[in-house]
């Protein structure tokens, strides 16, 4: 008996390190594989189709849309960005633990609509350590780096509505503990009503038939 | 910074195999400590007070109750017996995961009253295997067994009221998945209380002060 594998959601402030620890989790464990999002913007240089993105074209998308094929979309710049139900089931049906890297509201709406969705939260263990890792990658002005600050202040509300709050202090460490907290994540009852169901039966004819 | 402990109440049908996968679980870990009840029975041979129970009067006993000094307590036979809420405390505040096996009432009355108690639930695979497990440890009537699993059947139904379900087919297999179930607890958001706060008050004093 093949089981489902679980969809992951994994958020977190910008500068947790999410990406990393992501990429480090599909590389050390097999069980897992990794939402492909579909997007309307040009595919750039390095880009692979059905790798980094599916690229489809505004109709492509809209029509999509329409046929409640996205678990989640979003508009940004005039472009579309959205995960596509197709792929995510597929591999759900084959027992592979689907990771999608998302941000808090999208998270709390596939939750909303799927609530056998794994929520997992990922912080820095201070405030201080996020603020250095985002001047130390010295990617973002000083500016960026304060708005994304802000925008943790805010989503810091929403941790306790996740399933579970990792701090990426070690990064190989934390690896494990997010594949420890998925791997027992099955056996929540939500995630096992075909067990419960089938016990119930079994014990309902065992106490009435002998 | 000594983490507060988790209080694990594992519940489950008579015959799944609790007794034995907690006590496998103290022998291989040592972050647990096991709760130890308090009874007005007599002390048999080969007892020892604070290890098999802590044995005291009725007075006593009842003082505890009026004391507020249980977390859950009960009376069978003409006997008291209860969980003495300061050993728990004690052990928790010194960061042992305190296990108690309970059955599921008391479970469900612990859990209502302290949210942070994880409530684990052990099955056999399958209700065929419970009823031979029940057969072969040969202890039983005929007539106790089938006692057994009609109120396995109305257990099942409190299955989902739990954390978790864990299968115990192989014994040594389901004590790593115990042991592993509990430390990902500890990293739910209702666990982690103080965590979100310190953050929380973090990130606002970063968005404003600088």
């Amino acid at each position: 008996m093949n089981k489902n594998g679980i969809l992951v959601v994994v958020s977190g402030f910008s500068g947790a390190g999410k990406g990393t620890l992501v990429r480090k989790l599909l590389e050390k464990y097999d069980n897992y594989s990794l939402s492909v999002s579909m997007t309307t913007r040009n595919k750039r240089e390095g880009e692979e189709d059905g790798v980094s993105y599916f690229f489809v074209d505004h109709k492509k998308f809209e029509q999509t849309i329409i046929e409640d094929g996205l678990l989640e979309y979003a508009s940004y710049c005039g472009n579309y960005y959205g995960t596509p139900k197709d792929y995510v089931k597929k591999q759900l049906a084959q027992g592979k633990d689907v990771i999608l890297e998302i941000e808090v509201q999208g998270a709390l709406q596939i939750k909303k609509k799927y609530p056998t969705t794994l929520l997992l939260f990922v912080t820095p263990p201070s405030g201080e350590e996020l603020i250095t890792r985002l001047r130390t990658r010295n990617t973002e002005t000083e500016e960026d780096i304060m708005r994304r600050i802000s925008r943790a202040a805010e989503e810091v509300d929403s941790i306790s509505k996740y399933d579970y709050l990792v701090i990426n202090d070690n990064i190989d460490e934390c690896v494990d503990e997010l594949h420890n907290i998925i791997a027992s994540a099955h056996n929540a009852p939500i995630r096992q009503q075909d067990l419960i169901d089938r016990l119930k039966n079994e014990l309902d004819i065992l106490s009435k038939g002998e």
